[in-house]
């Protein structure tokens, strides 16, 4: 393989077979949120670049592709800087066009509006085993639902979809944004530290509580306040452990009613969804997720296959007013698709027939031929007979067809079967750059 | 709908209504593809701004997007031009992408290699009525088959794909590259000026013969070259009348016996592939294709619902070449996945059904009930209910649910009927921009 001819640093070609993998995954996933009323929508790949830019993104921002306005001069005489030159960027996640889409739409579309959002997002990192620059994205969102009947039934959608793509071991951890703000404060913790006190304890199953205090200390938190909010997680993973919600606001006196009440509501809906034990799912105090817009409930979805979580989410009630213009609830979960991907090994047996055409037959006889092999739905390709025919043999099987037939001049030989189990003993293709 | 919240210039927000058409389509075109063997492939968005300016892209490569490197300082001192800023694009089709596809990728890729792209390219056109620009393309291409063997398949596979979408009234006009250069040379036209040659023959239907003589003596063509190129194509319309192949090297003394040979076995394949009638065909002497790297037999598919072409292709022998190093037989065929998706209007009857929640049911009994009702894999969304009874049934209908069950804290009601066709009198998607 020429090194040239590679695709985009960062980036990736998808052969066949993943593809096969990946349409098949997306087709399941669409399937179970289509049957819960969601719908699929598309919004451009480019945003304004200015949307792009308004901070709600966070560190993405800071990795963006930006696109030249068209139609600039070849020289740069009179332009004083990169920023007055781009006016487009490549868009870093869904959430970002969903709220433009939303804004743009909302007077035409369902209440609540249902969305599922599958697709392409680019990010500029730095290039690393497994992570692309560009990557699948796979959204959905509940806008204009303000109670938890929504995050109940997203975490339920997304499970199902999750176990329907043949994952087991789910575990689900929920938390609440309120809790860790109630958390904050009865710690003394002033509000605008809270962003980086959080940042700290989402750290914990890495650092263990004696890194996340000497974090907090380096990061010149009171060691009062640090002593303080290691005492009250600890309480709180007692609530966890008992499902006491009626406790909480004992332990956070500033915690509203409401936010107990919703607790107990998702709890329930999670104990009651999954009653077989398929999914498991706890209270984390220690939840965090990383952007800043979410307001309410919090959740992931971890597997024993990953080390990171697979999927995750929350609500955001604040985010979608400020393009909208008046505050519309709304709460959102992310599949992680690409690594659900590396996950899932579906292996479809396909069956694959090749139609040999020997040399001497006539085009329009074989196309015929093998127009009639494909009436009842398989997969039927033409091959014209080229070399010796053990190594054709050879090839088909290591090109996963399961049977072959011979097209001569004096008509179809009969059906053969082939083994293309044998072909795994050979990559078919390259790993991940 | 505040303008500012709508999507980039030339850009379209595409909304559930629409994507569930556009996804029925894909999905139909996708089954049929891959029943002849075609697998999906997929390349990244972004290529290296010199392999988009390689000039096979014709007029194409004006209207790229063109991307910033990644790390440029915020101030422009010590740059020269816009150029050196630039290194990726947006590609503006999928032939470009395919041959670096093939050239990274052949040695794991079967022989021939049968493959199906779906997927968006952008190209930053004028603005106008039904033209986009960020668009889907759909094309399939076989690399690796040097007989019409390839283009008897595209043909016949594209075909099948248009009338299982419900097309009808089809028409396949055909030619080949080499008869075109045949003409130009009996016409005594120069090599170098073919092209020119071409472009003006391709306004044949819009412009009539007296414009089509008038514009090539405006292009400085021989009076006599105009009138014999005239002469010659009424000379191979009478051929494509009576389908005599063996007449062709009469009229074009230059023309090799193998380029009859590969019309008579198309035509013949065409004609044994349609029996029906439900797909007409004819050999078009004035077809011309706008890409500069056909070199063999061309083909496009009119419908009588658009003035444009809805699929066109063609043999391209010599483009991967360039790129792998060693010539490689190539055709391929190119939906205009657009222009169908307007064309194709399916009402697809979905069976949805809303649950509506009185305001004091428990959420977690809400979540259940819906449960319980999306067993049997129809749509079941859940609605609280909000406001007048009678106007949130109206808003259902217009949301297009079938019937609908209240869920009340005694239980659950009677499923009941709604009628979405009431809907219809009103727009429920805005009109294109």
């Amino acid at each position: 393989v020429k090194k040239d001819n590679g695709p985009a640093r960062g980036m990736r070609d998808l052969l066949p077979e993943v593809m096969r993998v990946r349409d098949d995954l997306m087709g399941i996933i669409t399937d179970v949120y289509r049957g819960y009323g969601y719908g699929r929508i598309e919004t451009p790949c480019l945003e304004d670049i200015a949307r792009l830019s308004s901070n709600e993104g966070g560190e993405n921002e800071k990795l963006v592709y930006r696109v030249l306005k068209r139609g600039l001069e070849p020289d740069l005489l009179g332009q004083e800087s990169v920023a007055s030159l781009v006016d487009l960027g490549l868009r870093f996640d869904l959430t970002v066009p969903l709220t433009r889409f939303y804004a743009n739409n909302h007077a035409v579309l369902p209440q609540p509006f249902r969305s599922l959002q599958i697709g392409s997002v680019w990010r500029a990192e730095r290039p690393q085993k497994g992570r692309y620059r560009q990557f699948t994205q796979c959204d959905i969102d509940i806008i204009g639902e303000a109670t938890v009947l929504a995050e109940a039934e997203l975490i339920e959608a997304t499970l199902t979809a999750l176990s329907r793509l043949g994952l087991e071991d789910l575990n689900v951890r929920l938390s609440d944004r309120r809790i860790l703000a109630a958390l904050a404060q009865a710690a003394d913790i002033p509000a605008e530290c809270t962003g980086s006190l959080f940042i700290t304890l989402d750290k914990l199953d890495k650092l263990g509580w004696d890194g996340v205090k000497a974090e907090l200390r380096a990061r010149g938190f009171e060691p009062a306040s640090v002593e303080k909010s290691a005492e009250l997680v600890a309480e709180l993973q007692g609530v966890a452990a008992n499902s006491r919600w009626d406790i909480l606001p004992k332990i956070l006196p500033a915690l509203s009613e409401s936010v107990c009440e919703d607790m107990a509501t998702t709890a329930a809906c999670l104990g009651r969804m999954f009653a077989d034990g398929v999914v498991s799912w706890a209270f984390d105090p220690t939840l965090v997720r990383g952007m800043g817009y979410y307001t309410g409930q919090i959740f992931e979805v971890a597997h024993p296959g990953s080390t990171s979580s697979i999927a995750g989410g929350g609500r955001y009630d604040k985010l979608i007013g400020k393009t909208l213009g008046q505050d519309m609830p709304a709460c959102g979960f992310s599949l992680g698709f690409e690594r659900i991907a590396e996950l899932v090994t579906t292996e479809t047996a396909e069956d694959k027939l090749a139609v040999i055409i020997e040399e001497d037959v006539a085009i329009a006889d074989a196309v015929s031929a093998a127009r009639s092999l494909r009436q009842d739905g398989r997969i039927v390709s033409v091959i014209r007979r080229r070399g010796q025919f053990g190594q054709l043999l050879s090839r088909l099987e290591a090109e996963r067809y399961t049977s072959y037939i011979v097209c001569k001049t004096d008509g179809i030989e009969d059906e053969r079967t082939l083994s293309p189990r044998r072909a795994e003993r050979e990559p078919r293709q390259r790993p991940a750059e």
